[in-house]
């Protein structure tokens, strides 16, 4: 591990500020159970959220966005052509795009979309650690979550990001995020995180909210794990349980100053 | 402006009691991302929601609906197919439907849908200035957000209006509304309801269930957007930020009397 | 009605102390307006949920979940086709499954999919009054409310418990719930629960859950329903209306214990 992390907290705060200051357009292609939610996380950082998942739009808008979330929580025949439709027109007009293969592995018609689509070199892939590694071979998870670790997952990571250039972010107790050649670990966040359904997810559309702002994809997934973790800090001891909480997170999210999020992170 | 504003605070306060009187059956066809949030507003505010939104049934459930909303947050082809059959009913069966054409202009297959769909003559027209204009030819907006203020949305709402003989409600910081003859404003809201996602939405399945009680549909869409700002007023001050907000408006809703409804609400 | 009611506290107490330690993963194939909730409430009480409902994975998931949800909320070709692969392979794999025929009665095609998916024995049936008479030929609801009394429909149940071999509960201000032979009644809960949209839909998801960690069907339903019911006289108190209510019935179902379960519900 570094004495200096790749990634600084400086750089998280500056890129908060330059999400806030151009609230950018974060096209998602997400789940029915998390849409929302999704919405919510994204308006409450101050970016602006945009469900366009049907196959006549999603191209245009790919185009348009500032940022594109590909989530397969929920994938039905129209939404996965949609999504097809989407990273084609995003890959063609430069728009980052954000791939989140929900539940890989453990299911295998979306194992394999996720593999397709993972193909086209997203932006960032953000996972949990069996998701991840189920990408490159590895075992699956329990469903939607995950039984392996981040630390587990490194490996894998970093081979994933190597091989088509991609970011990839690890979720778990400590996120570990790589480039292929840099990585970041961001220690911050709280076990509430995983009782609130869709955190993961809005982590995604976070993402690409701020890839659409930051030039470094390195920078912008870890300046999204960053704002969401400080916020989960800052909300949980104000939560009386799952439900509070998810409640008090919308509202910290939309009260972190770039100032207060350089000085919560804690990166290595 | 008249120095009477056509819609009285009475008018608002007598509509309320009666959808509580009556509990009114609404029909909502709308997207994934607010389906849920629309449902509870409808039941703080005392109706009965119901969203039945596939092309087997959404017919003759608008026969025996109260009132139905049609929003094209997200539209597919199966759920296009069922608006296009719910408002034929409905039209049929004299059911009142609001149309809310959700990011018309910024989005082409939409923008048609939503010309079509108004061409059926809906009881109301809700949506932000930029949606509006779009379905008179006017400019677009950028993703679900208007870039045109509601004013310079008037003239084409009223010219709206008069063609189809529909009441067109045009939300902002000041909402206008008017069936092409007469025009009401109303000045209540608070910021943070463009913080949380589908309170537009929302306003447009309460503008179907006062439609439901209330004879006159300039009346109806005007109570609803009272209801629905004046409980906003009563949240935000309760509210440390979006996530609350969310929360104490439900409960505004809910506690919000007729006699409070035209104490405070700023009409014009 | 028995001295000593079939289900005893301590077999509620039991049941939840089960469902804490093996976090059944329970798979929902349920509709667009109550998944975010369903879920949010399966992970507040302990258990893993999974909303697997397309054709294409909703069969090999049943196999490998501990219990299934099938929720007629918003049917779709494509979901209505998932539910009964999912049924279909829940019942070769011995999978528990529960059936809620939502707004049966009221709608045409859905009561249809409802009598087809009955036929194949669900470990339970969960509706109102309106919606289990309208699957024995009874009269059916106003949408998605119940226009008859659980008391009412008792009688129909206990038929359609014997015809089918299945639990079937009947919610309402006392819920009622019967395997054909024992009859247990549950007199907790608020009318909060009333307004706020999906409690009974998250009580079918609940019911899945515990019939996964639980051999006694009846008991499963009884506890599930026992542990929404008991949260909500927690949460009750503590909700300034319908907004707060649904915040604090996630924090009390997260904070109850099976001890606070047997010593508060009211069974008979």
């Amino acid at each position: 591990m570094p004495a200096t992390p790749p990634v600084s907290a400086d750089d998280c705060a500056e890129a908060l500020a330059a999400l806030r200051d151009r609230a950018p357009l974060v096209q998602c292609l997400t789940n029915i159970v998390v849409a929302q939610w999704t919405a919510n996380v994204l308006l409450s950082i101050g970016a602006a959220p945009a469900m366009v998942d049907n196959p006549e739009e999603a191209g245009p808008f790919a185009t348009i966005a500032g940022g594109v979330l590909v989530n397969l929580g929920t994938p039905y025949a129209e939404t996965v052509s949609a999504m097809e439709i989407a990273v084609a027109a995003a890959t063609e007009a430069g728009t980052p795009w954000v791939l989140d293969p929900v539940a890989a592995g453990a299911l295998g018609w979306r194992t394999e979309i996720a593999r397709k689509l993972l193909a086209n070199r997203p932006t960032v892939l953000r996972g949990n650690a069996s998701e991840v590694m189920a990408l490159t071979g590895g075992a699956g998870g329990k469903g939607v979550e995950s039984v392996d670790t981040p630390e587990a997952a490194l490996a894998a990571a970093i081979e994933v990001a190597g091989l088509h250039g991609t970011v990839v972010a690890v979720s778990g107790p400590v996120d570990h995020l790589t480039d292929g050649e840099r990585v970041v670990r961001v220690s911050n966040g709280h076990p509430l995180l995983t009782k609130v359904t869709g955190v993961g997810c809005a982590l995604g559309a976070l993402m690409a909210g701020f890839a659409a702002v930051v030039d470094d994809p390195l920078v912008a997934a870890v300046a999204a794990t960053a704002a969401l973790t400080v916020s989960a800090d800052e909300a949980a001891p104000r939560a009386a349980g799952p439900g509070s909480f998810a409640v008090t997170l919308l509202d910290a999210l939309a009260a972190l100053t770039p100032r207060d999020l350089a000085a919560r992170v804690r990166l290595s």
